[in-house]
C-alpha cells in the first residue's frame, strides 16, 4: 500500500527535509495523489475537496462506490482505472528523495505560504507545490506574468525585458514559465535589477528544461523561486506545460503576453487568466509580424487590454499611475477663432467673425482671455496672432 | 437680403448648372445657410429642421423670438449675432459661380443620391454637400474610411495601400480625408486598382489641399468624388477640419485608423465614428513607433476593434469570410497519451498508462484511432510513434 511508506525511517527523515511540520500523514497522501494523478486531475480535486487528502486516497485506492459523493459511479471507476497503474509505493519515495536531494520544500494548502489565488482553480487546483528557492515570492506582493512565444523576436525579447525590469525594481514579482523567448527574457531583466522572479515548470524542479536555461533557472532558485506541482524526476509534456499554464495565470495578479504566434502556448495561460477573471494584457506589434499574431487574436477574442507601457500594465491590477494626463481640454470656440488669426496680419473684430462663424462679442471675450495667455495682440484696429518665439511663459 | 439673389438671371444660370432641379429656392436657402455658419451648427441645424431651410432663413435673418420653437431665446441671439456679419448675397453669388466654375454639383437633403447616413448627425448633419465626381459613390457600396495621420511611417503607409487596394478591389467604396500619408496612400491604392474612392475636404471643393495633392484630388474627381460642405473659395481651418471629419464617419460603414499619433486629428474621426456607433477598427504596430500610439489609445480607450488584415477589415461590416478557420480540435487525453508514447522504442500499454495517467482501456481505444491515423505502430509487445516520414496521408 502508498501509505505505508510513512513508516519506513528514511522517508520520515527526507520527508522532515522537505518538510519540517508535523503533518507526515497529510503531506505523505497529498504526494500519493501527485504520483498517481496528472496535473489538474477534476476527480481526485474533487475527492480530496469532499473528504480531506487522506481519506480521499484511501477511498480512491479501497473499492465500492462512495456514498453521499458528488463523484459519480462510473467517473470514479473510470479514475480507478487511470490511476491504479500508478499507486507503487517507490513512486511516493522517489518523489520526496528527489525534492529532498535539491533542497525544494513541499507547500500544501493551507500552509500560512500556500498561495490561495490557486484555489480558484476549484478541483483543478493542485494538490501540492515544490518549491526551490523563496516560497514566500507566492503571496504577499504583486505578481505578474510576462509570457510568450519561445520563437520570440527581439522586439518581444526587448520589451519582455523592459516591462519584467520596470516591473520588478516596482516591487512586483515576475511569475513566467522558464522558456526561452520572451520567459527568458522577463526572468533576466527581473535578475537584473535584483528583483524578484518566480517560474513554474511543466516538469520536476529538479529537472531543468529546457537544458539551455540550467544557469538561469539555478539563478532564479538563488534569489526568487521555481515552482512545479508534479513530482521530482517528472518529464515535462505537452499536457503538462498546457496544466502548468493555469498555475501561472491562477497565480498572478495579471497576465501580460508579450509576443505570441498565432497557436502559440502562452494564448492557452491568457485563456487561463481570462477564465479565471485575472486581468490580461496583450502587447501588440506589427501586423506583418508573425510572432505578434497571437497578440492581436487577444485583442480580437479574448478581450484583452492593449498594453504598450510599464504604467498601462501596472493599470491592469488597478494601480494609477499619476502624471502623463492624457486630457485635452480645448474650446471649440478657441479653435474657431485661432484658425481665423493670422500672425502675419492684425484683423479687426468683425472680419475675425466672418471667418470664424462666432459673434463679435463672443470673440471679445476670446481675445481677452488670449491675450492674457499670451498668444495674441492687439495692433492698431486689429489683432493678431504672436509667433511661437514671442509668446510669453 | 441674401434671398434676393435668385432674381438675378446670371446667378440662376450658374445655380442651373451646379443643379439642374426645379427648387431654385430651396437650394439657394441652403446655400444661403452655408455661408453664414460653420459647419455643423447645431441651432442653424434645429431651425432648419423644425421649419424647412427657406421659411428658417427668414426667421434668422429677421428679428424676434420664434413661437413654438425649440430654440431658445437665447441661443437664437448669439446665433444671429454669429451668422450677421456674413449675411451678404454676394457671399451665396461667390459659392454657386465658384462651384459652377469647377463642375461641382450641388447635393440636398432628400435628393435620391443624398447619403441619408449623414443624417445620423442629427442637428449636426450638413446642410448641403458640393460633390465634384460621381455624386452616385456616396451611396449605394460598402464605404469604409481608411483614415490616419499625415505623419506616417513606411509601414503605415504601406498597409494603408493594401488594406485600400484590397478593399477597392472588392467593389468597396474607399473613404478618406485627402492628406498626405494614411489618407492619400488609401486614395492611391484604391485608384491604382481601378476602384472608387471618395476624398472629404476641409476647405472648398475648388481648392486642391494640400497643394501637393492638387493631382490626386484631380485623379479623384475623374473617377470618384471629392466632396465638401463648405463653400467654393473657404480655406480649410483647423475647426473646419475637425467638421470634416464627422461627415467622413457618419457616411462610411465602417473606419478604420492606419496609424495615428497620440493627438492625431483622425482620432477625432475615430471619436466620431464611435459616438455614431458606427464599427471602428484600428490597426496595431510597434510600441516602439509613435505613429501607432494614437491606434492603441483606440483599442484601450474608444473600444476600437483590432484589426489587422482586409478580411478582419471585412468583419467590422459583418461580412463573414469563410476559410481559415481558426478552430483547433484537440482531446485533452489523445494529447496525453501522444506525449507519453516514443517515437524511438515501443511501449507497453501499461507503462503507457503511467506515464500518461490514463486508464489501460482509455488507452486501448485511442491507440486504434491513432493507428487509424497512421500515427502510431505496434511492435511486438508495444506502441510507437511513426516518425513524420513515415506517416501515411
Amino acid at each position: 500500500m502508498m501509505q505505508s511508506v510513512g513508516a519506513d525511517p528514511e522517508v520520515r527523515a527526507a520527508l522532515e527535509r522537505v518538510r519540517p511540520h508535523p503533518d507526515a500523514e497529510e503531506a505523505l497522501a497529498r504526494v500519493s495523489w501527485s504520483v498517481l494523478t496528472e496535473p489538474g486531475d477534476g476527480v481526485a480535486g474533487a475527492l480530496i475537496a469532499e473528504s480531506g487528502a487522506v481519506s480521499a486516497l484511501e477511498s480512491a485506492l479501497g473499492g465500492g462506490t462512495l456514498a453521499g459523493s458528488d463523484v459519480g459511479g462510473q467517473a470514479l471507476s473510470e479514475a480507478r482505472a487511470r490511476w491504479a497503474p500508478r499507486a507503487n509505493a517507490h513512486r511516493v519515495v522517489d518523489a520526496i528523495r528527489g525534492a529532498a536531494d535539491v533542497g525544494a520544500r513541499l507547500l500544501l494548502p493551507g500552509d500560512a505560504l500556500w498561495p490561495n489565488s490557486l484555489d480558484d482553480l476549484g478541483v483543478h487546483a493542485p494538490t501540492l507545490l515544490w518549491v526551490r528557492g523563496d516560497p514566500a515570492l507566492l503571496t504577499g506582493a504583486i505578481r505578474v506574468a510576462i509570457v510568450g512565444a519561445r520563437a520570440a523576436s527581439a522586439y518581444g525579447e526587448m520589451l519582455a525585458g523592459d516591462f519584467a525590469g520596470e516591473l520588478a525594481a516596482g516591487g512586483a514579482v515576475v511569475v513566467s514559465g522558464g522558456a526561452y523567448g520572451i520567459d527568458g527574457a522577463a526572468h533576466r531583466a527581473a535578475l537584473g535589477v535584483g528583483g524578484n522572479t518566480v517560474a513554474f515548470l511543466a516538469g520536476g524542479v529538479d529537472r531543468a528544461y529546457p537544458q539551455g536555461h540550467q544557469q538561469l533557472l539555478r539563478r532564479i532558485v538563488e534569489t526568487g523561486a521555481v515552482v512545479s506541482e508534479v513530482p521530482c524526476g517528472t518529464a515535462p509534456t505537452k499536457w503538462r506545460f498546457l496544466s502548468r499554464n493555469r498555475l501561472i495565470a491562477a497565480l498572478s495578479d495579471a497576465t501580460v503576453v508579450v509576443e505570441a504566434g498565432w497557436r502559440s502556448g502562452s494564448l492557452n495561460t491568457a485563456g487561463h487568466a481570462a477564465a479565471l477573471g485575472r486581468p490580461l494584457g496583450a502587447v501588440p506589434g506589427p501586423v506583418t509580424s508573425a510572432s505578434s499574431a497571437g497578440c492581436h487574436r487577444l485583442l480580437r477574442e479574448y478581450d484583452a487590454r492593449c498594453v504598450t507601457t510599464t504604467a498601462e500594465i501596472r493599470e491592469l491590477w488597478g494601480e494609477v499611475v499619476s502624471g502623463g494626463s492624457t486630457a485635452t481640454t480645448s474650446d471649440p470656440d478657441r479653435s474657431r477663432l485661432l484658425d481665423a488669426l493670422s500672425s502675419r496680419a492684425p484683423r479687426p473684430v468683425l472680419e475675425l467673425s466672418r471667418r470664424s462663424g462666432l459673434a463679435p462679442e463672443r470673440i471679445g471675450s476670446l481675445l481677452g482671455l488670449l491675450e492674457l495667455d499670451g498668444v495674441v495682440t492687439r495692433i492698431e484696429s486689429g489683432w493678431q496672432k504672436r509667433r511661437e518665439g514671442e509668446r510669453r511663459g
